[in-house]
C-alpha cells in the first residue's frame, strides 16, 4: 500500500490556495504524518487508542497522537486531562482501558492540532460548529480529516453533512467512517468493523484504513461519503420502530420486517437527496451492520420500547429524562427533520415506515400503526 | 390485478403439450382455481390458513383448500386428518389455532391435488422426492405449483433447486416462497412478510400475492426464483456462525459484523451458482430479514451456541439428539456442500465465512476462528 500521505498527492496541493500555509511546504521525502484527535469521549478515546497503535508501527507516521480533551474537572478535583495523561486511560469516559501511551491528551484546541496534517474528528455532533469555527486558519493546507461524527440534521434545504462542513469551513477534504461499533466493545478489542466513506482519492482512503485497521478492528472504504454518513444518522429512526416492535410484543418476524423496511427506506431516502449513493453502501458495515446493532441494542430502540409499553402515554422527552441521565435521543428529532424533507417533497406515501415513526413520536398515532402501514398494496417492483 | 388463472394465460398453455390432460380443459370464462397445499406440518397449516382467508373472499376461486396430511396416529388413538376436520385445528402441529373452516384436511394425496391447478408444495424437504414422484401423471397440465420448502442439495454439479425438482418431474411452472416468516408468529396473526421468487410470468406472482396476502402478511415479488430459494438454504450456515459468536460471548459489533459478511457471501455464492440472481433479492424478506430472524431466534443458532460454549468438545450431533428432540440442523450439512463446491472451483479463499462454517463444524478448527479469518487484509473494492 503507498504510503499517500508522505508524498505530494493530490489532495495536498487542493486546498494551497485557499487556506493559511500552516506547515503545507513540509510535503517532502521523509516527512512523517501527524495524527491529532479531535474528541475525547468514549468513542473519541478508543479512535485515539486504534490510531496510536498503528502510528507506533508505521514509519510514514510520527508516533504521538494528540488527543484533545473537552477539560473537566473530575470529582476527585484533578483535571481530566492530567488523569488521562497521568494514568493513560481516560477514567471518565472510557475506565479501566489502558490508552497506547503515545496518546497524549491536550485541553488547548489549537495546541492539540499544530502541526497535524491528520485529523480525526470525533466529538458530540453539538460541539462541531464552535470547533470549526475557532480552528478557522489554523490547520494545515494540505491536511486530510475524517468525521467519525454522527447525528446530521436533514434540512429541507438538505441534509447537513458533517463532512461537507467541516471541509468547508477549514477548506480541507473530510472523509468519513461509521459502522456497527460500539465503543465499549472495540476498547475491549473484540472483533468489530467499520466503513470509511471516501470522495475522489482512493489512496486517501487506503490510509484510513492502514491508520484504523488492528488485529481486532477491520475497516473497508467504500466510495460514498453521503451515503456513509447518512446512514448513521438515519438508523436511529429505524431504531425507534425497531423499538416500538419490541415494546408492542410484536415478535420477530416483525421485527425483521421492520429493519428491512427501515434499510430499504433509508437507502432511498439517501438516493433521494444525492443521486451518488450507492446500494452497495448499505451491504456494507454502516449499513445493514449497524442497523442490526442499533435496533437490538443502543438507546433510541430502548427507550421506544418503553414508549411503546406506555402506549404513548409518556412522551418521549419524559422518557429520556429519566432512562438516558441527560443523553439525548437522536431518532426522534431526525424522524422528524426527515418526515418535513418527505412532506416538502410531497413524498411521505413512498416512505410509509419514516412517516409513521415521526407520527408516532408526536402523538398523532398509537405506536400500534407501526405496522398498520404495511396494509397498503404492496408496491410491485417494476 | 387481473385475476390471470381464469383466463387461458402463458402458462396455461405452456405445458398442453408434455403433460397428461388432467382437467386442462377447464380453461374457459367462469373457471375458478382450486387450491391444493401439499404439506400439514406447523407452516404448511399456516399456509392453508393464509390460502384458505383468501379463496373465500376471492370469486375466482373455489372455496375450499384441500390439506395433504401425512397421516398419524395420535396418541388418543384418532387420527390426525380426522382430528383437523373435525375441530378445524392440526392439534398436533399447530395446537390452538383454528384454520379457516374451508380447510379440508385429506390423507390420500391423489385425492388431495385432484383438480388442483394452484399447488402448494410444503413438507419437510426429505419428503418432496418420494411426493413427486407419486404425483407424475397426475396433476393438471397447467398447473401452477410453488414451493415454500427450504433445505436444497447444493452439489457440485449445481443446486437442486426444489423449484426445479418439482417443475421437472411434474412438468409445470413452480414459483416459491421465503422470508422471515416463523410458522407461530403468523399463525397469532401477528405481522410478517415473505417473498414470491417467480421466473417469467408476472400474472402468475400477482396470482400468489393475491392468494397469500392478508392484512397480517404481505408478500413481495421478485423475478428471482433462484435467488430467493437459495436465500432459505443459506441463511442456515449464517445462523451457524451468529451461534458462535454468541456462544463466545463476542459481542453485538462482532454478531453484526458476520451477519453482514454472511448476507454478503450469500449473495456472492447464489450469483456465482446463477448469474441471474440480483443484488436487490438481498434487501427482500427472504435476504436481510430472514437472516436476521434465523440469526437471532432459531435452531441453527442454538446449536452453534451450545457447540462454542463446549469449546467444540461436544459434536453437532451429539448436542443436536439432545437439544432438538428429533428435528435436524440444515445448517451443518448446507455448509459441507457449500464448502465442497467451493474447494471444486477453487473459490474457498472468496469465501472466508462460509469456509470457516464448515472447518469449525468438522473440528479441523475451535470456534472462535470464526473472527479469525478476518484478519486477512480486506479487499478492497475495484
Amino acid at each position: 500500500m503507498t504510503p499517500a500521505f508522505e508524498l505530494e498527492g493530490e489532495t495536498a496541493t487542493t486546498h494551497h490556495t485557499n487556506s493559511a500555509n500552516n506547515g503545507a511546504n513540509d510535503n517532502q521525502i521523509g516527512f512523517k504524518s501527524r495524527v491529532s484527535v479531535i474528541g475525547s469521549g468514549s468513542w473519541g478515546s478508543v479512535a485515539a487508542k486504534l490510531v496510536a497503535f498503528n502510528t507506533l508501527n508505521l514509519s510514514s507516521f510520527h508516533d504521538e497522537v494528540k488527543m484533545w480533551v473537552f477539560e473537566e474537572t473530575l470529582q476527585s478535583g484533578k483535571k481530566l486531562t492530567d488523569a488521562i495523561n497521568r494514568t493513560n486511560e481516560n477514567v471518565k469516559y472510557l475506565p479501566g482501558i489502558k490508552l497506547v501511551k503515545n496518546v497524549i491528551g491536550d485541553p488547548d484546541l489549537d495546541n492539540a492540532v499544530k502541526g497535524a496534517n491528520i485529523m480525526v474528528f470525533v466529538t458530540p455532533h453539538q460541539f462541531i460548529d464552535n470547533i470549526c469555527k475557532s480552528l478557522v486558519g489554523k490547520v494545515r493546507s494540505d491536511a486530510e480529516a475524517i468525521s467519525l461524527i454522527k447525528g446530521m440534521e436533514v434540512k429541507i434545504e438538505g441534509p447537513c453533512l458533517i463532512s461537507t462542513y467541516i471541509s468547508e469551513q477549514l477548506g480541507i477534504n473530510c472523509s468519513v467512517l461509521m459502522g456497527a461499533n460500539l465503543a465499549s466493545e472495540i476498547a475491549e478489542e473484540k472483533f468489530s468493523e467499520a466503513t470509511v466513506g471516501y470522495g475522489k482519492n482512493r489512496e486517501i482512503a487506503e490510509q484510513w484504513v492502514q491508520l484504523f485497521t488492528t488485529p481486532y478492528f477491520m475497516v473497508t472504504p467504500v466510495q460514498d461519503v453521503e451515503g456513509v454518513e447518512l446512514c448513521g444518522t438515519l438508523k436511529n429512526v429505524v431504531a425507534i420502530a425497531a423499538g416500538f416492535v419490541d415494546g408492542l410484543d410484536m415478535g420477530n418476524n416483525t421485527k425483521a420486517a421492520i429493519i428491512r423496511f427501515g434499510l430499504r427506506e433509508m437507502r432511498e431516502f439517501c438516493k433521494l437527496l444525492f443521486s451518488s449513493v450507492k446500494d452497495d453502501t448499505f451491504f456494507e458495515s454502516c449499513g445493514v451492520a449497524d442497523v442490526i446493532t442499533t435496533c437490538f441494542g443502543g438507546r433510541n430502540r430502548k427507550v421506544a420500547e418503553a414508549f411503546a409499553k406506555n402506549g404513548g402515554k409518556r412522551s418521549f422527552d419524559e422518557l429520556e429524562a429519566e432512562m438516558l441521565q441527560g443523553q439525548k435521543l437522536q431518532g426522534v428529532p431526525t424522524a422528524r427533520e426527515v418526515y418535513e424533507v418527505l412532506r416538502h417533497r410531497g413524498l411521505l406515501e413512498l416512505f410509509p415506515l419514516f412517516a409513521t415513526v415521526h407520527e408516532i413520536c408526536s402523538g398523532c398515532l398509537p405506536p400500534s400503526a407501526i405496522v398498520i402501514y404495511s396494509e397498503k398494496k404492496p408496491r410491485l417492483p417494476v
